[in-house]
């Protein structure tokens, strides 16, 4: 340490190596060697770009399978470690895409690793000078939804994909109508010739209008903005132009390069979907842990972000969710610096249904979360309206210590949902 | 079938469900689905809109582990299976990133699936029609460095990064007088404060532009623009406006969208660098297959893209390399329709010296191959100079069927090669 800014990157490294030599080979490949000693490699210029290891901290063996290829000496015991490497900020400067050739370039293809996976990222504050990150974060979007506390509550346009663009106008009334907060597009419903991103726009906006003229308050609709850039670009002026408040992105298929580049000309607030997140955090000895992967995604400009909900129908505990919803509401500076708060909204979804609300509450001890129910508000047995009460009903009694049954009692569409979606949770 | 575009998906599907059902789970979510029956979603619907399972091939039993979270019922039986998977084009549209959506996005998170791996993709026409692919490939790099047979041979800068320019002056001086063809920054090169892309631009023209007058020959130097989007672009700029002839970019650091858009915009050959493929790739049963990963990169534009080569440092086998390689020959779309070729060059890097010409010769069996030595050039006992030379003759002898011992003999370079590397492999 020399008082440089450094980029700090934590990994969960596994080896038949001893971790030391494992944290070194990783330090070398990613900063300034290579498989033979070269000319011109000095000592000085070592000192000054090698990467560095802060720290080797050994865990107890994990039953995570071994990547294939392996070097696996003769009777070598394998170890798992999480591993602290330090590298100068000046080998790439702030930038996302450098950043990344560095902290998880060609790192997972090393043979020396039996398991290499990127945990968290700690970033200098040079990051949030080029960066700035959420436009509207929690706070903004609770003020274009003029709802300043309690949980938001939304949902997905359900079926997916295919829906008729009149069918979808009675729908996204429907909803509004019921006192929804947010209504999404899916993330598979781009701008397909079946369903022209323009007309969705139209009727849905003409939609809200109406509603907001009439209630004062205006939904947010998340339209699916993801596609080709000069077309997401496109997209987002339509939106913006037509009255809209929110676009969606799949950030992962615009890349975080794309969603920086968006968040420059962006005007609306950034639904941030997570698609395609599980081919870095599935396999447990691989990848990219989402407590990295949400920083990017926040510092690229994410106003919103997909963690999922408990008990979703995906693979994760809810361990794993909680630990994703913290991770999204955490500073991502040091606290002390101003601006440092990246405020992003965590965004539960994936089975979501109005029994879940309790328990959501008491482990996350916070309001500010936007809860998308989708089966769990179309799949209500007295329809889409019946299952917007439901889940605002259930959230109010969760926050006001009320008991759910006790709520439903005198509530007969959270009596209908706790019978068709399950009872809550002990 | 109808007649209608369908992009047809292929996955290693493992499960402890049956294959059918598993199968039915990844087109229903990646389509129509959600966990319940909803409104509005009519058998007309589905029958237009929903994904369609196409073929079912059961495999050997695979010694994968299991991924997280799985639905695993007691006494059930592991199935491994090749899964075809038909998707309506009109569902998404020619767009690369809503296609992610669909053939990619969330299904990697499924708990019906112990093993999911995206092995390929059949691409419609319409795919084509949207997006140009590589504007130079093979015979576009072949024209710009004059050289219409023979394998193309190269190098990367080493040490990878901190090396000051007026010292990469005299190694490209070096390397270019000693005959290479191409020599690339390393991917962990960007445009740092230690080392300004525009300061590289200039010293490394210079010295081309001199070996040019001269020798009538220019050597390529892929410039790495990998940065933030706009700067990129302007990277690029710089490059062509100082005569540069090539540009890297690391291809998931920047987004296949990033690398479309990049596309649009670019004057010059790129060089696609395949950093972070490994999180794609590395574990068997997770995943996206570099088959399918590199014609989505193709498509994208990459004149170029690295396959790894024999006896590579990292992970993969020669028999992975190998259809590596094969895949970024094949054409993208039908061979029928005229300009399916999508013409990129495979780039053989990692671990490369000259032993490994006479085997890569044999098992490629072409010369349309761009050969990189890092190490194996730099660290030339006898300096970058002996180092090209002994890679030349090596190519030469293989691919003239001369032995390579025979001609070590009469070159010292690569006798002193051979005895730093290794000899040729039988």
């Amino acid at each position: 340490m020399n008082g440089r800014p450094e980029v700090v990157a934590t990994y969960l490294v596994e080896s038949y190596l001893p971790l030391e030599h494992a944290a070194e080979v990783i330090a070398g490949e990613q900063s300034t060697g290579t498989f033979v000693a070269v000319a011109r490699e000095t000592a000085e210029l070592r000192e000054q770009f090698a990467a560095r290891v802060v720290a080797i901290e050994e865990l107890p063996p994990t039953d995570h399978g071994d990547l294939p290829g392996i070097i696996r000496p003769p009777g070598a015991q394998r170890r798992s470690g999480q591993v602290q490497i330090a590298f100068g900020l000046d080998n790439f400067g702030p930038s996302l895409p450098n950043l990344l050739a560095a902290v998880a370039g060609n790192l997972f293809e090393l043979r020396q690793l039996a398991g290499i996976r990127l945990l968290d990222l700690d970033l200098p504050l040079a990051f949030a000078e080029r960066y700035p990150g959420p436009q509207y974060g929690v706070t903004g979007t609770r003020e274009l939804l003029q709802r300043p506390d309690g949980v938001l509550l939304g949902t997905i346009v359900k079926p997916s994909i295919g829906l008729p663009v009149e069918e979808l106008r009675i729908l996204v009334r429907e909803l509004a109508e019921a006192g929804i907060d947010f209504i999404k597009d899916d993330e598979l419903m781009g701008n397909p010739p079946h369903s022209p991103l323009a007309d969705r726009v139209a009727v849905v906006t003409e939609e809200l209008d109406k509603i907001a003229a009439r209630t004062g308050r205006r939904p947010m609709y998340a339209f699916n903005i993801t596609d080709d850039l000069d077309r997401m670009a496109a997209n987002h002026d339509l939106v913006r132009d037509a009255g809209g408040t929110c676009v969606l992105v799949c950030v992962n298929l615009i890349g975080l390069a794309g969603l920086a580049w968006l968040r420059q000309r962006c005007e609306l607030p950034i639904h941030g979907h997570r698609a395609m997140t599980g081919v870095f955090t599935r396999a447990p000895g691989l990848g990219i842990d989402f407590v990295a992967w949400s920083k990017l995604a926040r510092l690229a400009g994410a106003d919103h972000l997909h963690t999922n909900g408990l008990s979703n129908k995906f693979y994760e505990t809810d361990e794993q969710v909680l630990r994703s919803i913290t991770a999204v509401q955490q500073p991502l500076f040091d606290p002390a610096a101003p601006g440092s708060a990246y405020e992003t909204l965590p965004v539960l979804s994936s089975g979501q249904s109005p029994g879940l609300a309790p328990e959501t509450y008491r482990r996350t001890n916070t309001t500010d979360l936007l809860v998308l129910a989708g089966g769990g508000i179309h799949g209500h047995p007295d329809g889409p309206a019946a299952g917007v009460t439901a889940m605002r009903t259930a959230w109010h009694s969760a926050t006001t210590g009320t008991d759910l049954l006790t709520a439903a009692a005198t509530t007969p569409a959270l009596h209908q949902a706790l019978k068709t979606f399950g009872t809550p949770r002990a």
